[in-house]
């Protein structure tokens, strides 16, 4: 499949979701999985949606009250609306319980949460787990408020209800899978975290068009953290026995960087795949578990330890956009989606060609006679076929594709139409 | 155990012992071990003397004879002595054979030993295992020597008697063992080493006064070298079978450096916990085994091989005043022992904090419901709570406490009051 | 053996073997056999000579016919000869057909090899496994030639006969094997490949005069790959079995560099050993696996995977004169051979001395009562029996002869006196 369009379509999936308003619970979820439905076409591929109940034990963690939010503003003593959720959802701070109240300035300012660092950026803000309200705004504007009395207004609800997450399992040859996650929990920002479930719809498509596949393959869409929890506490056991390599995506859209960060001790397949990918990249940066922050925290957490990594184009916190009302969708960009689709595939090709080849004859084979080797021999006439030569030469069935690329420094992809022609000329067997 | 006086006291006590004439045998010994014993106090630490009679076979070894030095001089024409070894027992080259003799001063130079490039020191010299006797003195004062009648004077005598050795073990809830050693056969050297001795003294009152600890704790004092093979002798199957970790202590009095002197291989035990502390320091060194030189050279002889590193200030071997008369107690300084005892003593307590932590809960535990987690969660929020996470993060039961330093790249020991506090939330378990 | 004109001796021998026309098969490579047989002396060695008939299946491949060639030239229409295979056989393209034809200036560029960025030399060009035929000649020589017609001659021949190998086993006192092996196939160029059949020569007969030896030495001599194959094909088993290191010859003739082409892993005794020596030099390159170019190829190839490891001066492919006229007697010289002879049969004497040593005392040993440690013991004193107490220090059994080496910085080759006196002194005894 190849989609010069690609990039485009999936800015434009990620355009939808950005406007919704999302926190870990609530419609916000709702919506964003139903475009995400329509995006990938529901006769093709139904996303199954699990909605949790509140209270449910999921782990160490309860799942936590459902939060409705209908509006939030504040007003000033002319009745201008100096701030208004409409606007801007990133101005309601997540979880807020309702308020009605009119304050002074210096009581305004306990429930205001500014980024002094950045004065003119709103800032993203929760309290999931204790009961608060509260607004975000800019620096600046705060600055500027003079004393007088503030009308706030929260028109918000929690009470009983789910958490909602959903996921997809497409069938393989085998029952070994991969896995692509992101997360839904995210209010108006683009890279952070429409990027990701708009990508992995892209994913879905793509494999759902491959003709055959050895893997089967596994889309999780949840709340960050808490929804990685809930899916993890309902389905460790089947990942613990079938989970072959996972990625967890965030922050996928802009065009800045490429990133990998590791699993726990960086040693998993999916960390030798995935990076063996990402280093073809003109620029890419390699993270430790130490600098975790999504997902893959909970997928690799005690107990679960799983072979997951995270896969960024420029990592979460990492740029200064992170978590503001500037990671809007003059962040992302075609180009930037087009980049992080391009990663993805070729590593689902690779995964897909990644086996533990053996020559099938000893010693070295003659590719002359099999029409892989020049007839004239002179100064350079072996240099033409070395990759072919090196491949061959650590296909002793104890190296498999990424550890043969690592040997002879040449990407997997680029080995992948040379094992091809092993294959066709039966000078290759898997393992 | 916060003592703010502990360098000065650690001073006081190398003071004390810096006049005596040390050797490998004899009176210097005893007297040595004696003002030990009167510091640690008779009621709460006693020493266990040992004497192993001349002739005993030690390994490849055989005890040698005992060495009394009474007195030691040369003088000139006129009757003024030189040289006296009343005013530095290095004057006389160590187990010097009795001597009562005129000789030229072509004949005193064939029995005087001088540091040349070093012209203004005595230097320090011995012949144990090859009867001679000698003088030392310093270049400059050889070279000022007239020509005329010297009478060499030694009154000393090598008689069968014994070796001379100490130690102690405080049992803990275990019978692992972790071992401190030094030396006690050098003259009036106060870094190498009055210094071993008296910070390993130290170290005997601040473990008897822990409440509890699970390490039995073995503490030996001996002659170097051929002290420390006796030893070897009659405890190798003990320690082979409880020894955990063990350190030799020498030159560990001035302020200048922080060195380790690892294991044949670098990688036992304690290595790993040694460098870890060491590693904190402002400066410090890492040194192979290809450059030891004390007492580690016997412990980690072919056949007996323990855990056992070295432990220094500025290494043996490494500073100008090393084996000559300008080791004196202006070498060494408060600052330089509390500086010692600081590491030494932080050893110790991440041994006893050293376990196989398993966190647990599954997947990563609520830590907001415990009050370990901000319950404002923004950009920033996750870095506070770090390296707790990280610590969480591997303590899958698989790495022990220095382990995780290591992987985490947090001192052990900044790690103790958190894995305290994860304890008391029932969050960690031991293996 | 101290012999001062081993360098000249082998010199001698390269520029007897220069002339010769050599092909993959054909007289060129008997008569080369001939003059190794009479270099080493008839009654001392005996070459084994093989004949693998055309046709035989050797591994993935089959023996070609054998290539007999008389007269190539090409005319011009005055009737003289601008080239002659007389005036230097690299003229006619190795494996060429006959062909007795009058062709125009474009028809005879259809023919003729050159080597565009070295317009001045002439090219070693083959085609074994296409008939064809074809000449060589310089660059200028070709811009030279000005319209007209060429009488294009080559009396040649390909027939049903054989392939030619030679080897000769030398046993020693186990049957454990160390094997040379260099190529017979080139024609006149003398680093590449008369180099290796002469250096080889002068090893058999270093073996030869060794009064006892634990090795079992084998050397071959065989055309490149296809030879290569054929002797795999037929001794593979024996080889599996038996062989503990191997070493493939090839440009050992220049004074250049020293290099060594490491084995699939670099993992092997043949290259930890090897490697031992040749860093020893001056200069040296270390090649891994992926720059392979001889015979080394063959014996690491996929299900044969011996431990062999190549051996160069200056390696094949990384000098100008590579594969071109320029190769000449000039390039190689008396101290060029002499170098690879010294690091071979440095090699040698390192194999032979290679055990895992083992203290027989428990603890260090006293060096004193055997002499050999200073009776004074001062500053430095150590230092004087440094490299004597590493040796002893990391003989616990474990670690064989290079492993001590690289343990303690000391190349084999300076440990192998001191390893005898400490056998001599019954400090050392064999695993």
């Amino acid at each position: 499949m190849e989609n010069p369009n690609i990039g485009q379509e999936i800015y434009d999936l990620c355009a939808r979701m950005f406007p919704l308003c999302r926190s870990i619970t609530g419609d916000g979820v709702r919506e964003t999985l139903k475009i995400i439905q329509e995006y990938i076409g529901q006769d093709d591929i139904r996303l199954n949606i699990h909605e949790v109940p509140t209270g449910t034990e999921i782990f160490d963690w309860t799942v936590p009250k459902e939060w409705k939010i209908r509006e939030a503003y504040i007003e000033d003593e002319s009745g201008k609306r100096i701030i208004d959720m409409k606007e801007n959802n990133l101005h309601v701070l997540g979880y807020s319980v309702p308020v009605d109240k009119y304050v002074t300035l210096d009581e305004l300012k306990t429930c205001v949460y500014t980024e002094k660092n950045q004065p003119e950026v709103i800032p993203y803000v929760t309290s999931y787990y204790k009961e608060r309200y509260g607004f975000c705004m800019s620096q600046n504007q705060l600055d500027s408020l003079t004393e007088g009395t503030y009308h706030i207004y929260i028109d918000s609800e929690l009470f009983d209800g789910s958490l909602t997450y959903a996921d997809v399992v497409i069938p393989g040859e085998t029952d070994e899978e991969l896995m692509f996650t992101s997360y839904t929990c995210h209010p108006s920002m683009a890279n952070n975290e429409c990027s990701g479930p708009a990508v992995l719809a892209a994913l879905m498509r793509y494999v759902k068009q491959l003709k055959n596949h050895r893997y089967t393959y596994r889309f999780v869409l949840n709340p960050e953290t808490i929804g990685a929890i809930a899916y993890l506490s309902f389905n460790l056991d089947q990942l613990k026995k079938h989970l072959k390599a996972g990625i967890v995506l965030s922050c996928v859209g802009d065009d800045r960087d490429y990133s990998i960060v590791h699993s726990l001790y960086g040693d998993t397949l999916a960390d030798k795949s995935l990076f063996n990918v990402v280093k073809t990249r003109d620029k890419y940066t390699e993270y430790s578990f130490l600098d975790r922050g999504s997902d893959e925290r909970e997928f690799n957490a005690p107990g679960v330890e799983l072979p997951v990594v995270g896969f960024c184009r420029t990592k979460y916190g990492k740029y200064p956009e992170y978590h503001t009302s500037d990671d809007n969708m003059d962040l992302v960009s075609p180009e930037g989606f087009k980049g992080s689709y391009e990663v993805l595939t070729r590593w689902i090709d690779c995964m897909e060609w990644n086996r533990y080849y053996r020559v099938t004859v000893l010693g070295e084979p003659q590719l002359g006679k099999r029409g892989l080797y020049p007839t004239v021999s002179k100064k350079g006439s072996y240099d033409e076929v070395l990759t072919l030569k090196h491949l061959i030469a650590y296909a002793t069935g104890k190296n498999d594709l990424f550890d043969i690329s690592e040997l002879i420094k040449v990407p997997a992809y680029e080995l992948i139409p040379m094992v091809d022609k092993l294959k066709s000329n039966a000078l290759f067997e898997e393992m």
